[in-house]
């Protein structure tokens, strides 16, 4: 494990202690001294989408530095595959070196990305990798990630504790029987993770094998369901046993986050067709709307806290989806509209301090107009953070530009990293306490903040808007 | 009236003289250099709404604190909502002290909002309050805004004077006999106090009352309504009305900027189906888009100043709007289009500069692509300021990013304070001021704009377009 | 000619050195050096609108200041249109004075604008008049301009060297000869001019004279059109001839972006039906649709870079189209949907990276949402520069914000001037290289990209990524 000596100039560069802040000496300085009362806070992460299963068994171990770093994140998928490299080179199983060497080549394409800071990140602060990763470093980094990989102090358990986290959500769907939740609570390990209740594949009428789902979630609940009633109760049931599991939160996902509340007769002829087979577009678009209604509700009689994720038409490209399958970076945003959309949920709910519905969205131009005025207003919603692409420093920047004047700071919900790439965590995490800090010192040097303030509401960023969002 | 004493950091953080003011230090002295020779300039007030009869009578004085603070105000209320406290405990006559408590012990929510710089503005600008409001300083402070409320020098009409205050318009309903206006004028007082002509309740058919509202314009305007024709004639005897009262402008609202000339018989039809009680809401959204046509019409006919307002569907929860009724702080916008929907009305008078037709959005999208484009070519058109949720210091910076360029700035209509809260008018026309002087002086710090005119145009910003735009 | 002496402080105003660039001296510090590693880079001009008959001629001259600056500079004519101006008093052919003498009264109106900004920089540059232009100055600057023009130092060719252009293209019709470019061939300069297919008036089956133009079509190719087919065949023909004069691209302009693939009976009927001159609106709108899909096909088969301009209503105001004909300033933007709109071409070539299809917008609503997210991830999309309205400093900065983090960089496609100013090209590029210089400044003081990569990557914004994303 060889590398070349680092110029000061470039080991700084790696992960200078100002980065990211605002230049103006004055503001930066303020940003450093908030900064520097969070960095070392416990990480929060309500949501995301790391596999328990790598946490079930105290001896797992990452695979190789393709395994763990390029192939599972379509972030860095799609980025190569946009300059016309392809897939299946990227895919390869076989040759984990020439994949490597392919992306450290292109490593060039991530600058001014966040995939290129985290992953700069990652290098510097996991690996304790210094030297700038590019076609002639390519295979130095892989023998010194590599070499890491197979060392204890690099396995999930040693990194969850390595990188401070007090708890961290998984995302599960309605069947599933949440046995590595199991191991890990049986293991008598330390670490809190919990999971989250996500019933999209049996609420999701289109989904390939929705009648398949929904038998698994009658064998897994217990529940015989032979229409639209059996079905909620099976469904309540399932959210019954993650609570007892330790989930807090649910999360849903939709193309659009369109509410509505059907009649007892139409609902129940609309499942009844669909455990028929018949499911037109309108009627499955209906079902999950009302289904939205339905989430909330039983939110407000359990207590777990709804997430709502709006606005990704997935699998845009057929031919990658036929080939790979989902997730490979093809998912691409669509306009939104909550204003109208969400009213009927709100009419019902809204009010209701027993709800607590945080949503999300990938269409920024409701940030001012449509989500800061509502979560200003009713009670019982708070907003996530920037989503997917926003979850960037510049995304962060325009979100609390957009958001924070009209909804305020606390009807915020401070950090999700929401990712499958769990050695970015705290890559993430970086970026939001950072973009936090430079974000209130540039309150406090204009005057609009106390000092004071500022700090407590740092640590407000950092994890207790988090905690309370999610009741953790 | 005691008050705890104040640490200079504190008493300065409450008003600093760089408040708000981008921290660059060469531009920052330009801003302030430029904020200098605007601070002094008496305020125009083009649009608002201020109750008039608070300076019909010499001897009105305000209510206690929380009927002048609390309130009215719908930002206040609503996010203090927002967080769970309840509407009947914010509005309750009784217990004035109980109410500001509650309100002070929740003065955090505020931080980074424009409620929350104005009320700190509000709190040591006219009542020489440098404390915090929170918790432990509630009732201090409502002692000595009590007090100071006793003293004649905090009438209303000794403020208009002490605000210096150049002209204020009121916002009228259509059938408005002006009487406070009259007795404003017949008191011989020299404050410039003029009505605005809003004819929104005789023109959205689905205003619930319209028919006793049109009954009321009949009798208000000796013109017997029987027809469309002689609905006009009446809508003309009060504008002619209004602008011998001094009026200078209209104001009409609407939830799209939808705007259509139908067929006499057509809106002859139209209108008498209203007056049978036959409406639809198709039909109310047609009535509306045309009565803009006519609004606009009747503009170039005698002058006065077409205001309009669009984007907000209001009252979008039904509990609050039952129990507490309308501005309770849950309008929220909805997305807006102006490019298809103005030409209709366009067509007819965008060329005539005899029109003078001033914009206003919650939609930001459209700045740039819509609404800076119509204003930088058709000649009838000027552009409002930042309205509502975007009358905040980042909505002014991105109304100045994201318009000028396009529309350039004789385009723009200046400031509206657009408030019934008397006592935030300096608080926001301040904002106004240094925003714009801030933004000026990042043009002079680039190298785009020359000093003098810098200077002549901060000048402009803070009453030169308003007093053009408005005709006053 | 004569002028008046200039103080220092108006010669430093007129083009201050570190113009532009944001004030923190130590990122400022960094963009002029940036800046000066690409100052005087040639230019690559990859679309635009400068008449090519400029450049036949080798004695060709301009005329005269107005009809140099003024009198073809839409957005020139508009501003000034807007502040009440008649346009027949600026389009007056008789007395160009007067009309310089109306224009330089309103220069004011420019301010904070990118006309202003590269009048001033015109000016200044290619005439070497410091001195501010207005009222008092007009005619003084009219001599000098004159003087100038009537000097070999002022021909077209001249500048073209002058300013350094290593490559400009034109925009030229389907059914264009060609034959100014035939003869700056024929004459043996080096000047690198090169056409640019636009097939619009034979695609748009709405434009007035649409069956003349497939006539004209049909001469110039020398296919008898008489079907679809043929239609096809007629423009791929000119297509190969394009190509032999030098043109690696095309352009087609729409108002959505929405494509499809018709079935070959619909179309041959809908083509069928346009040559008896039946055709609705909807029929255009989906021949369009198709037409983008054959317009990509045609470019996997020859190479030819495909750009598509979409969002622009054009001639919103009937009465100036009528008088004054198009490009007047009255072609306002309207929303774009780019998601649901462009799959079916991209179903078909999206991931073939023969084609090269660059993406345009008037609705910034989509950098982020869609734009970025569809050319981070599909091989064929690369994403122009900001256009019309949005070619401004912070148009630029926008752009850089909310596009690069998910896109990357090298899926865009550098700058385009987009110009029939011939003049102005300099000055447009040069906002451009200052953009680019003061973002990727900001980027290295955060500590987010090294700074030798930030020298490269100017050198890309400055020519690089346009010359590759054009196959120049």
């Amino acid at each position: 494990m060889s590398h070349a000596a680092l110029s000061p100039a470039q080991a700084k560069r790696a992960l200078a202690p100002d980065r990211y802040f605002d230049p103006e000496p004055r503001q930066k300085a303020i940003a450093l001294e908030l900064y520097a009362g969070i960095a070392q806070l416990p990480i929060v992460s309500p949501h995301g989408h790391v596999d328990p299963a790598l946490f079930a068994d105290p001896d797992r171990r990452f695979g190789n530095p393709v395994e763990l770093l390029v192939q599972p994140d379509h972030y860095v998928l799609r980025m190569l595959a946009s300059q016309g490299i392809a897939y299946e080179d990227l895919l390869a199983a076989d040759e984990p070196r020439r994949v490597w060497q392919l992306f450290a080549s292109n490593f060039h394409l991530f600058h001014a990305t966040p995939s290129g800071l985290w992953l700069t990140h990652e290098l510097a602060d996991v690996f304790g990798i210094q030297e700038t990763l590019n076609s002639a470093s390519a295979q130095r980094i892989y023998d010194q990630i590599d070499a890491a990989l197979a060392a204890p102090a690099w396995r999930p358990r040693a990194l969850f504790e390595r990188f401070n986290i007090e708890v961290l959500a998984t995302t599960d769907a309605a069947t599933d029987t949440l046995e590595h939740h199991q191991a890990i609570r049986a293991s008598g390990w330390g670490g809190r993770i919990v999971p989250t209740f996500r019933p999209d594949a049996v609420v999701n009428l289109l989904v390939p094998g929705w009648a398949d789902n929904v038998a698994a979630l009658a064998a897994v609940s217990g529940v015989q369901i032979v229409d639209f009633r059996s079905y909620l109760s099976a469904l309540e049931q399932r959210r019954g046993f993650f609570r007892s599991m330790g989930a807090t939160a649910t999360d849903i996902s939709a193309t659009t986050p369109a509410t509505t509340r059907l009649g007892a007769r139409e609902v129940d002829a609309l499942f009844a067709a669909a455990l028929r087979g018949e499911v037109t577009a309108g009627a499955a678009a209906q079902f999950t709307a009302h289904m939205l209604w339905e989430m909330a509700r039983m939110s407000v009689e359990d207590g777990l806290v709804m997430q709502l994720h709006c606005g990704s038409l997935r699998n845009h490209n057929p031919t990658i989806f036929a080939r790979y399958g989902a997730d490979r970076g093809f998912d691409i945003p669509v306009a939104a509209e909550f204003t109208h959309n969400l009213r009927p949920l709100l009419d019902a709910f809204g009010n209701n301090p027993k709800l607590a519905l945080i949503l999300f969205t990938l269409d920024e131009t409701v940030y001012a107009r449509e989500l800061a005025p509502l979560a200003g207003a009713y009670p019982a919603l708070r907003l996530g953070p920037p989503w997917w692409f926003y979850d960037s420093w510049n995304g962060m920047r325009r979100y609390f530009d957009q958001v924070i004047e009209t909804a305020g700071i606390y009807n915020t919900a401070g950090f999700n990293d929401d990712t499958r790439a769990f050695l970015s965590i705290p890559a993430r995490h970086d970026v939001w306490r950072r973009a936090a800090a430079n974000w209130l010192a540039g309150l406090v040097v204009r005057g609009m903040l106390g000092h004071d303030d500022a700090q407590n509401l740092a640590c407000e960023f950092a994890s207790g808007l988090a905690r309370r969002a999610y009741r953790l």
